[in-house]
């Protein structure tokens, strides 16, 4: 069996490989440029753990591994222009670096791009392979349709926004999984199972996403502290608060969020409510929680140990467990 | 078999029949009204008469052509993004009556409808039908680049003209018609013949669409009367043009072309000099000779007179022949 470190070597290769000896160039430099730019290759190494698991032959799930990571990059690429981001990984956007036409279509091109390594895969599991991409696929848009609703909505639920993060973020690391599985002739039920672990572990994830933006230490976290709360944005840490916030705070914590403080004094007034309540203790929880339920069903798949010991590895990684 | 009157309007009432029962509305709603404006429906009518000539039951041909028609009002959609168009089809595009976040992530969300529809297709030829779409849907994007690359560019050769419409236009009219012939099950040599054939269909449409952009009437050809002159683009008037003129035409052309006259004179003034080389004339035989190829690939395939009729009487209306 493949070890993490041999998967994320292997995949980040195979990306690196990615050249387009094809015409237009101003349509297949930007692609070229956007997999370069680097990023941890979970989900397509998440893929090749999920077929590992049934396979030894994991030349058979590459293709659809790279294809669900060049569909990752194409939605950053496209949510990096309605975002109006100007750097991802430190380096400029693609709307910035040449212009927004070009990282429009630069990024369609990138999706088709996904849809021809996907038809790379075994034929007889095509069409459930399609089936599966094509879910999380339009899971990815509706979540991002979301995310960009609660920007102007009054009031978020805890239930409006783990619907979201579970489209915009799990519903791929959980598709990548399902995929890897039926790639490895896995049955129905395992890969469901896969699935709903997927599911668990990237909601685990982003809500972790959530609280090290605002408690993180910047060096590990790789992003400046207190990004979401500069601009607002309603987290797990935010919705949770107000859940439990008196009506006086909630309506202060709300003011402050929307207002436009900088940041030297805004973090630590919102971070007083947010301790206030609690909050970074119970998002920890809630994380653990999902993080739990995620490895209970990694642990009732009906497999020996070994088989699953990458992955449960990834899963320890990704949640910044020691053990 | 159907004839062409049948399939225009059983395409139309599928199109219309297009609702999303789903969430979130602001993600699906510009995808229905993007495709109940309206549109010839030439596409999904091109593949059901392809998959006509060789199977009684076009059932299973319905969610191909769907696709094709999605996937063409998809590139509409993020095209007038990128020309910054207002209008299509005498309506707001969605990119003005909504906003431009939502045009990209609406166009997104339907080119992912499109795979979902061609998932429906016959198993046996999904990796066939899939090779297929997603050549000539990165066909589209290298097309739309070349064309964006023109518009600055100081020369384009009739080579690279025509290169680009085959591209832009073509290959979606000819890769339609090849997945008829496949779900039809087609023998392989006739289902390219059917490619060639639609590639040169295509082209002639083109080139005619340039002619009646300048030598139209506009109650006919639906849209303003020297559009393409009052621009500047490069069309295949203009470069044939400057193929034939002689140096000081040449110059004075492309003056007039990327000069502010407004329509009143420059129409005019850039139709004399077309006038002066006949290049009406040289284009309509153009038109007659690619649409002469088209038509003998046709009679030279070995079905039928009945059964090659009505993709015939598409060609003839495509081409505004009345015999």
């Amino acid at each position: 069996m493949y070890s993490l470190e041999q998967l994320l070597e292997i995949c980040e290769k195979k990306i690196q490989e990615f050249k387009f000896d094809r015409e237009p160039r101003l349509l297949y430099e930007p692609i070229e440029y956007t997999l370069a730019a680097g990023g941890k290759r979970l989900r397509p190494v998440a893929l090749l753990m999920a077929a590992n698991m049934f396979t030894d032959d994991l030349e058979k799930a590459f293709p659809a591994a790279m294809a669900v990571e060049v569909f990752h990059n194409f939605t950053l690429l496209h949510d990096d222009i309605m975002d109006k981001a100007d750097y991802r990984r430190s380096r400029p956007t693609v709307h910035v670096k040449w212009n927004e036409n070009i990282a429009i279509l630069s990024g369609d091109a990138m999706l088709i791009c996904a849809y021809r390594l996907l038809n790379q895969s075994p034929e007889a599991r095509l069409p459930q392979l399609l089936k599966t991409f094509n879910e999380f696929a339009i899971g990815v848009c509706e979540g991002q349709q979301y995310d960009i609703n609660f920007e102007n909505a009054e009031n978020v639920s805890m239930q409006e926004y783990i619907r979201m993060i579970t489209m915009k973020t799990s519903v791929l690391i959980a598709g990548a999984l399902k995929m890897g599985a039926l790639i490895g002739n896995a049955s129905s039920e395992i890969c469901e199972s896969l699935y709903r672990f997927g599911i668990d572990l990237g909601i685990a994830f982003q809500i972790q996403d959530d609280l090290l933006d605002t408690y993180g230490d910047s060096k590990s976290f790789g992003k400046t502290i207190g990004g979401d709360i500069m601009v607002g944005k309603k987290t797990f840490l935010f919705i949770s608060t107000l859940e439990k916030a008196s009506k006086e705070d909630a309506e202060r914590l709300k003011k402050l969020m929307s207002g436009n403080l900088p940041i030297a004094k805004k973090l630590p007034e919102v971070c007083a409510i947010y301790d206030k309540y609690g909050i970074q203790e119970y998002t920890q929880q809630a994380i653990n929680d999902y993080f739990d339920k995620a490895m209970s069903i990694l642990d009732s798949l009906p497999l020996e140990k070994e088989r699953k010991a990458p992955l449960h590895e990834l899963s320890m990684m990704l949640l910044k467990r020691n053990k």
